[in-house]
């Protein structure tokens, strides 16, 4: 059977490491299908990159293997783990990497045994792809080292009622500008306002709702409220960044 | 069968929505042989990814499948279309990013059914994704919407006779800073004197015909005329972008 | 069989020339399994590609299929290549890319023969993508071309005896900022002292073993002295860039 393997890293494009890792994978599991989710996450970015598995895995089948490597602790005691959740696997370091995959999700979680002629500063391709590949193969959880239950969580992005309020945060800027935010789009009724700053938006069902150049916010493809710029950039246009507060209230009389 | 499908996207590399498009083929068709075309158009750039995937396409086998999504009016009332032409599949807005592909060729094209539950910010993942999966396991194009005679085209690159000069303009400036003409290679006979600006060229075989620095014109691997400065940038030379006119010469006594 | 060809260009990722050499790979070896290593070579850097092809090719297994095209003298009478060395393929243009795998190693080489319909500025298309397939297909070096000699060879990164010293250069900087020697860690005992500018480290284990910020020299997972900074950048903290000389020094009573 055919098992698919996404790779998520901090490694960029320019080294060969990415082929490194899928070298070490396709050695072990030559007919794993390798996708590359990004390679271009911010050098230690351990929060973006768990942003990114966590709305990115769950389009693909129930079998796959996850490998998110955003590793600044390599090197230094950091557990590294494999995981499995929600029917996929994953490997990754013990940073928090895995938080979005595991929070509220019933989850295995094993520390990994690190071989001996490991390199101390790529296990990347000398832990998690070997690693990725024997779970590829079918191998189990278990046999892969010892079950824990106390793996290094990142806390969840802010999300809290304020009087009838909403409150969140941008969680992810995007590659079109986008404002990604904590505030899960079952929990704002359209036609609720939206305020980032000193912006006060109301929410539409898609930004083509709106005229080019404004903005507008909307439940985007990952089911949270977004806001955008239609043809334009958000983060430029609202002044807005990773972190930034975002409120939604209720329409008068409507429900947030 | 193994089918290749390509993809064309101004999705980037730093937020993991063509992984989740490739996850969304991978579901429906397993054995599909994802080939990435550039996901780094610039945001938008509806002509710039025609150019691309006008000549891309060619590279590959018949029966191949070709995604091109770029997409600024995703979530308005803009048609989805697939199509059929050459022996090739593709799956696209009907924004134009077809016209190269379609021009002067005998083709289909489907208005294609959108399901109800797809994110209205996101077809690549939810309606061209399973499409390409579709037409890639050997659906037929019939059974995915209604075929249309008037889907959306951009005007061709400009080519017109003047004198007994070929005017053509700047279509893509590439990776190398060479500018790629809409002059056809096969109208210009070697030796014709290309100009672009002020700048006055002598087409060659090839950029190994000048001396490093030197700029020079030459029949370019997709048969076009295309411009360039060995070990150099033609458009920082030549101060030239997409758009500026170009116009070849024939030698006197040849033939432009 | 399936085998693995793995790509390294300076095509970048934004024209769709690195898939038109997969799919002129793909034409003839539809099971080839395609691995980018990089398209993000400065253009025209051939002893960067060197650097990159000459670590990452250990990394898969025997038979793999290495492309290698940085190539700014296509168009000119450079010859192109075939190899076998280490069990492995490799295809490049005959300008010292392939340097760090040939050299000190058993290989044979061949000339290739152009075919006549190749386009004069695309040999990654039509001259190195079809031999890459037919080696990845099985067919023999010999049935490509004639056996060569001489291919080109880039001088060996500095690495010379001064005093007690090992001398030698950086001769990668990567993504991360990290300054990779060309000293071999074989050759230099944990302890040493490595002088870069007028900066003076010890050898440790690993980054993790001075604090965040701190600069320290390391066995890189290449097998080579690797100079960081941990969570920072070594290239802006130390002002060195490719090229710069490095010296290891033995502990006093210890061997360097």
């Amino acid at each position: 059977m055919t098992v698919i393997v996404t790779l998520l890293t901090d490694f960029g494009s320019s080294d060969g490491y990415v082929a490194e890792v899928k070298g070490s994978i396709l050695r072990l599991a030559p007919d794993a299908v390798l996708v590359d989710v990004s390679h271009d996450v911010t050098p230690g970015d351990v929060a973006g990159a768990a942003y990114v598995l966590g709305r990115t895995w769950t389009a693909f089948p129930e079998g796959t293997v996850h490998v998110a490597v955003v590793d600044p602790g390599v090197g230094t005691g950091r557990r590294a783990l494999a995981a499995e959740a929600g029917g996929h696997g994953f490997v990754a370091p013990d940073n928090g990497v895995l938080s979005r995959v595991l929070e509220g999700r019933k989850a295995r979680v094993i520390a990994l045994a690190v071989p001996a002629d490991a390199s101390p500063v790529f296990h990347g391709r000398d832990v998690f792809a070997p690693v990725a590949a024997r779970l590829a193969r079918g191998e189990s959880l278990d046999s892969l080292g010892t079950e824990i239950g106390d793996p290094v969580s990142l806390p969840a992005p802010r999300l809290e009622r304020r009087g009838g309020d909403l409150v969140g945060e941008v969680e992810h800027v995007d590659r079109f500008g986008t404002l990604v935010t904590s505030l899960p789009g079952r929990g704002v009724a359209d036609g609720a306002v939206v305020r980032v700053g000193a912006h006060v938006l109301v929410l539409r069902r898609t930004f083509g709702d709106v005229p080019p150049g404004d903005a507008v916010a909307f439940v985007g493809s990952g089911g949270a409220v977004e806001i955008a710029v239609r043809e334009g950039r958000a983060d430029a246009a609202l002044g807005a960044a990773r972190g930034v507060e975002v409120r939604a209230t209720a329409r008068s009389g409507g429900t947030a």
